[in-house]
């Protein structure tokens, strides 16, 4: 009765090559002088690679390492075997490389083949995914601001697997707080420092996958400024490496537990204690650290990964909403049970439930949630590469600053609305779907993690309507109002259905943007307009994916076959069932609702 | 850092206080007969005996039940020791009898009061509730049913709780399709019959917690109509229980297998095989089980019970709500993190996360949705005894008649939006709320089961667009129209608010009937109709929840001091941020949507 992944159960191959290659057009990067050594031969060997590592080693140990969660003995972290060796033939295979620069020795395929690709390892096994992702982003982080040193000592091994990477920025006290940590780091006489304190929910920060682990620590330097302006960056490495790259001694660092959670367990949560004296390198106690950068500004290097770091939270919901949606599909067209409303007669055969008009519904929901996930994340994905790589510096800043306001929706939106797919492939599968034979159940907690981590929904929230809209006086909202305004004026020449999604589409964003300076233009704005920016988050969400299917729907008009007709009927899904639930949003919005922010604590019980 | 639950985090006592006495004004039952002897003071004793023995006895195994989930060990099924010690209390404490009728020796206790108490087990530990709720259903269906001899035999040992109940329905390969079991039962020369079939999902299928399990099966009898049609109900006990009531042998009932469940783990859930041999009852193979009441009326008699079964469904729903609510406000009170927008001096000290205005709509909306839930909940449950003991027939058909149009909404609403609440209670304790310490995501996995089973969410669509708005050609649907007339009446003339409210009300129930009269009057209506079945089941929850709600704001509305301004909030929260989601929903019944009937099967990919 059980059935697990395999390949055409991750990600919709198809689905992505129209992505990539009949919408974004991502050939045409190889006309630029960074990606003109690739060719579409060369990305779609790196996506047939992933795919082919994915199937065969990711998620075979999925369920497994789920069933299995971390554990200590003789205080080691034990893990399921399939994490190992599934990470061994990610790094073996040199995917690590893909992104990083030339001249640092990397391949510098664009970051859109590169998102693309990893979102197999995301769907196969997204906790097995978070020990590479982890490591990528912060050998990344310190290709981009750590000192020559700090590159040779620790990125080449990241990137071969050797070393693993982590990002410690909560503490118990201080989750979303980032200005209230208090790990200190004191300066000593040969220019290192030591560190001291405690964090919190560090994700793969204690295992024996590798011969080191390179945690990026955000830590305090004694007499900083107070808040987020005095906090500093620091390499501390789980075993300290010689100049000559050799292991040295054990850093100071303890393992002081494991969180445990409802999903994601394969990637193993811990709790670190800083400077415990649990080993005294050099003779004494407190963790040797190396300051990434200057002092100070370890937030901005921190949250230059942001963008990208944000996008790979979308992108792991997309890839778990996709998966448990081919695995609702292929249910749908397996199962038989019922008969249709005509043919009630018992004695006649039950029909496959993909006959039942409200499964089609909730697999259509979930394909339209998928589909615009995807196409949103490889959007962004594609901005990150402009931002780099376009020809002109006024392109790649305006690449840059679109980027910058849909990151908080290009993570929430995946985030809120591909778990809600895996809702429904649990309710496709009916009772088998809540049992845990099937994989839906596992994909719907692995995905409830993402509206949480990396900033909570409620602070991608404020994130955009606090900052982004209001950056260089909207005008990254404008280049949104620009690029949507040209997929309409092309919509209005497509034949009517076309033109009237482009024409609901323009009023929707139309009534955002005035919503926008309505909330921004009261006296005592911030106040009333933030009370309500999660209603804000959720309707721009809406109104933006509506624009990426209005695009899809443009570069699949010509289409022709079964794949189009579905690209078509998930299109117009979204646009009947979906885009006009931002209508009672954006009234909302519009009347400058002060129920929440009126409600008084004390009344609540 | 872990918390579990008190009793002040099952359910706020005020509330139900308030619901039961300030709005439905259930002492006023104690004026009919069949409940003259009580009074209220009766009935705060058994809810205050059910607090009582919930947090003490059902609340504490919660979490172990969760973890250590049912499992085999030589044959027999294991459970944590909690469950029996908790279940001896609850049957020993007499509230098996509180609901049964005087002359069959119970209390007769109004079915709003016990569906209240019941209320608090659910809240403490809905899968430790579901082995009680089983046998006090099956019990029902027996009284209801069954032949004196049967009712002798079966009935008090259950209510006492030395037997335990089961409902076997589902087959492998018939889930929602009854139609299709196969289960055969082979009529013997003495009367009674040999079972012989497969059962799956059958909750406390199997266990050591009872001296006996008495099973409720539906099977056929050879040459039966085909079809629903066709189908019997037996009493199939796991050992024969001998004409003295003493217990004789092991009937030919065997455990197949135990079915692994994301939640509700505490329920063990089986695969029964009846008939196999395992054991041979008088000399046979066979499983030995005696018909209920006329052959092929079984599924009569088991929807005889359905009204009740999907009521507390709904209540199991709005219970895990309810302490998932009430922990998540106890966090957002005790938690400190961040700071108010006009304080963002880091060096002041950070403030309780309920003071930010996000955090205050989510509790808001967890209010709003679980104080909702339980209006209509016990809305129905007093229908049921409205049903039975209003003074005129008329009355008491019409009442019936509501509890049918209701019913549906009463099952799937709480199903989904206190499974939302719960979600919302993750997210207000941040990765708090997804790490196991704390209790809230057990309420998540636990709840997600209740939009799935006794008929999923499409199936309760299909009941209520597709059976009860057309009984007695639109009969209940008038008698809707006529109590939130009634309701919106009187709110016109309780302030500008309340007026404001019932009109938005008015208009939604307008159109709700309008698209309920244009869905059923087109050519070919069914096919169409049916098609959106599910937005139509939506549009209508939030439709009745709002009237439900505005009950509560006129029974609320002379009331001073925190409670009722609480209410007040949370009655506005749902005005203004749930009600107008009916909009874009009743837009797309309205125009006969046909995206997802024309969607063509063999294009999703």
């Amino acid at each position: 009765m059980s059935a697990t992944a395999t390949s055409t159960t991750l990600l919709d191959r198809r689905n992505l090559s129209f992505l990539l290659y009949e919408w974004l057009e991502v050939e045409r990067l190889t006309e630029r002088a960074r990606y003109a050594d690739h060719s579409r031969a060369v990305f779609d060997d790196v996506l047939e690679l992933a795919e082919r590592i994915a199937s065969d080693t990711f998620a075979p140990h999925n369920r497994a390492a789920d069933e299995s969660e971390p554990h200590l003995a003789d205080g080691q972290v034990v893990l399921v075997d399939g994490i190992e060796t599934a990470l061994q033939a990610f790094f073996n295979a040199g995917i690590a490389w893909a992104g990083v620069d030339q001249d640092a020795g990397g391949l510098a395929l664009p970051y859109v083949i590169t998102t693309a690709s990893f979102a197999f390892f995301q769907a196969a096994n997204s906790s097995t995914s978070g020990y590479a992702m982890l490591t990528i982003a912060a050998a990344n982080l310190l290709l981009a601001n750590g000192s020559d040193e700090q590159i040779e000592r620790f990125v080449g091994p990241m990137l071969e697997g050797r070393f693993f990477g982590t990002m410690c920025l909560s503490e118990a006290q201080a989750g979303s707080s980032l200005a209230d940590i208090t790990t200190r780091a004191e300066l000593q006489t040969d220019g290192t420092y030591r560190l001291f304190g405690s964090k919190m929910w560090i994700s793969a920060g204690e295992h024996e996958l590798s011969e080191n682990i390179v945690h990026l620590v955000l830590a305090r330097i004694p007499r900083a400024p107070v808040g987020v302006k005095g906090i500093s960056l620091f390499v501390v490495p789980r075993v300290i490496v010689d100049p000559d790259g050799s292991l040295g001694e054990r850093n100071d660092i303890a393992l002081a537990g494991l969180n445990h959670k409802m999903g994601a367990r394969g990637t193993v949560n811990t709790v670190l204690g800083f400077g415990e004296g649990a080993h005294t390198p050099g003779g004494s106690a407190g963790a040797v650290g190396y300051l990434v950068g200057e002092p100070h500004r370890g937030l901005a290097y921190m949250f230059h990964m942001m963008n990208e770091a944000r996008v790979e939270v979308g992108l792991a919901a997309a890839a778990l909403g996709s998966t448990g949606y081919l695995k609702a599909l292929r249910y749908a067209r397996e199962r038989p049970q019922g008969r249709s409303l005509g043919a009630k007669d018992p004695s006649l055969r039950q029909i496959p439930i993909i006959e039942h008009p409200d499964v089609r519904r909730m697999l259509l929901a979930q394909k339209s949630y998928v589909e615009g996930a995807f196409g949103l994340l490889l959007y962004c994905a594609r901005l990150v590469d402009d931002e780099k790589t376009l020809p002109s510096a006024e392109g790649r800043a305006d690449a840059h600053l679109l980027l910058e306001l849909l990151t908080p929706i290009a993570k929430s939106w995946p985030s809120q609305w591909c778990l809600e797919a895996n809702s429904l492939a649990i309710q496709v599968h009916g009772g088998y779907g809540y049992a845990r034979d099937y994989e839906v159940e596992q994909h719907y907690r692995d995905n409830r993690l993402n509206p949480i981590h990396e900033g909570t929904h409620g602070i991608q929230a404020l994130d955009l309507l606090g900052r982004k809209v209001r950056i260089q006086g909207g005008r990254a909202v404008s280049l949104l109002v620009d690029c949507i305004g040209d997929a309409v004026a092309r919509a209005q020449v497509e034949g009517e259905e076309l033109a009237e999604h482009g024409g609901a589409l323009s009023a929707a964003l139309q009534r955002l943007v005035l919503v926008t300076d309505a909330l921004w233009g009261q006296a005592g704005a911030a106040e009333v307009a933030l009370a309500n920016a999660t209603v804000y988050l959720e309707a721009a969400g809406h109104i933006v994916v509506a624009w990426i299917w209005l695009e899809q729907l443009l570069a699949a008009q010509a289409g022709e076959g079964a794949f189009y007709e579905g690209k078509r009927a998930a299109g117009r899904f979204f646009y009947r069932y979906e885009l006009p639930k931002t209508g009672p949003q954006l009234d909302l919005l519009g009347r400058l609702d002060r129920t929440v922010l009126d409600a008084d604590p004390d009344c609540l019980s």
